[in-house]
């Protein structure tokens, strides 16, 4: 598949070399075309990885991931285009972090709305699913390196857009049980939200590498 | 113990009873010393069990579980009043949900505050640990009903009011191991905030009777 990856840092450019490396065609989209993390990053992720704008990116991939810094989200999505996006599932794995006001970060955006709404409301075309967003980047891609099975999550109003989303999650590893469809793109709060948890947890566990599994009776 | 229980909903009855059936001493205090759900607990609940005012449950206990809903909290712990609460353990279970926007329902307070933090400015002298708000009731007494092990959190300022309410847990027949201390009162943004995640895991799960367990590698 055509993949854009939008965003040059830890999260980008770990889905963009674990995409590659499955087989995909990975455009891997910044501010300018000649940025030189993507042009490192392309250059070890091999021959199917390549570099863009981030309207290059987006005009490329028919699947486009949302790796940008949330703060960074909406301008970047703007650079990206309307035009690019419409009819694309955009897989949004952004947290609305704001490291402004001190550690640890608060959310610039919760509880009564979600970046991932902000994100659908502004690209109605496009197809906005909430994903992965809920753990470290090692973890979205290489979920079995954890010591049970565990949970991620599924938010987005176009079931086909979240079956194609559960297909590459499959891809990276995650089991059909792990994959937790929560509902419509307003679900997306919950899972933004359990930042605010997660970076607590972080300090407590001292590592990034852990994630959550549901228990039942 | 003697132990104070505010609030007659379904929460305060089963935390209530199970403390009563572990031997404490339990007073469910409530708006009114006579009032009929409170009564009809106590009669249920054993000769341990005894009703009141908020005030004369607070006044009662050494250790205080505020177990009212929490759009009823604060009009509760100023009934309960400050020089019950002074120098008490005063244990937050209570979540901050507005279910005035319809479901599901959204938090009166967050990501920059916490229903807990609240409590503990208007109180300062008693020491507040939120705990147990992560899962339904049935869960918090009866940890051993899961399939696995799994995880609930203590946030407080004071280290010996967190201890006193790690050994209350480990009572309900939690492991010294399943209980994680995340700090400070601040910590509760995230317990609280998980909630926004919770309701739409009940959803998904078409159950309330379940828990997070955290996942290393």
């Amino acid at each position: 598949m055509k993949i854009a990856v939008l965003g040059t840092g830890m999260v980008g450019e770990t889905i963009g070399s674990k995409l590659a490396e499955l087989g995909h065609e990975v455009k891997m989209g910044s501010r300018s075309a000649t940025n030189e993390k993507a042009l490192a990053w392309a250059k070890k992720a091999g021959s199917k990885a390549s570099v863009g704008t981030f309207a290059d990116a987006a005009a490329f991939g028919e699947l486009v991931f949302n790796c940008t810094k949330g703060d960074a989200t909406m301008a970047a999505l703007e650079l990206a285009g309307e035009a690019n996006l419409s009819g694309k599932v955009l897989v949004d794995v952004s947290n609305p972090l704001d490291f402004s006001k001190g550690m640890p970060p608060s959310l610039l955006v919760s509880n009564t709305d979600s970046m991932a709404e902000q994100i659908q409301r502004k690209f109605p075309k496009a197809q906005v699913v909430k994903a992965l967003n809920t753990m470290n980047c090692s973890v979205m891609v290489t979920p079995r390196q954890l010591k049970d099975t565990h949970q991620t999550f599924l938010s987005g109003n176009d079931a086909q857009a979240k079956a194609k989303v559960r297909g590459v999650l499959e891809q990276f590893g995650w089991t059909n049980e792990e994959i937790i469809d929560l509902g419509d793109v307003t679900t997306a709060r919950g899972t933004e939200a359990w930042l605010l948890l997660w970076i607590r947890l972080m300090g407590a566990m001292k590592t990034p590498t852990f994630n959550l599994k549901l228990v039942k009776a």
